[in-house]
């Protein structure tokens, strides 16, 4: 990214993302983060994802993240982009459940791949109760000085 | 980012960081999502962080990140940084606690600020129970295809 020397004064600015602002920016993007409930505890994970409609699907291996959902189908999901100047998020809360046999087609028609090469087969699907967004403003003089910080 | 055209093929290569691994990447970021919980529900929230000793402080303003941690200590936390080539990611799950008035100094100490303007007074440390960070291996062909993707 060039750097002009004159970024605009963006610190303390904060405004929110409209709906259509939300759901443009989870469109552009294909990798986030799952909070999810595992028994009494709450967890994180990265995870690639697509959207479906008016959904959010990823697929999973059997393992923690798959036990949780299914015992508990409360989760949150954000994404973000952060260059010099800003910051993006986009928040998802919803409910999750994985998809019968006979709907994870839903999954081959958008471009949702398994980053790596696992065989990931469960097709979980995200319905968003709400979805919030907001726009940062930085002021991190700071930024350039910490070591291995790639240029954003 | 330039591109060679050479990508080592890294496609289904997953590799587990050290803990001295995982610790340097967390002192090398700032940014990262913290999960928690607020009643029975997961909550998920971009912030700004530093590291400080073997421990975490970030700043809060009242709101229900706060509630949901005075509510309930039990956080995890997840930072990542992606590139054409790979993805790294850190998790930490632990506990939170709103750091008492006279403890509070520690955090000017560390490069812990609010990358926005307002007063954010509460400083929280997250004290780690697990640490754990992973290398992906990506494979993107379709990377360059999404509108409004920055190259990382």
């Amino acid at each position: 990214m060039g750097s002009t020397g004159e970024q605009p004064d963006l610190a303390g600015t904060e405004s929110v993302l409209t709906s259509e602002e939300c759901w443009q920016f989870l469109r552009e993007q294909e990798f986030g983060r799952l909070a999810f409930h595992l028994g009494e505890e709450v967890h994180i994970t990265p995870l690639n994802y697509a959207v479906d409609g008016e959904s959010l699907l990823f697929r999973t291996a059997p393992g923690s993240k798959l036990l949780g959902i299914v015992m508990n189908a409360d989760v949150a999901f954000e994404i973000d982009e952060f260059s010099e100047a800003e910051v993006r998020s986009v928040i998802v809360r919803g409910s999750a459940r994985l998809l019968e046999e006979d709907e994870a087609h839903r999954a081959d028609s958008v471009p949702l791949r398994s980053w790596v090469g696992l065989a990931k087969y469960n097709v979980v699907e995200l319905v968003p109760s709400e979805i919030s967004g907001r726009r940062f403003g930085l002021n991190r003089p700071w930024f350039h000085q910490q070591p291995g910080r790639a240029e954003a």
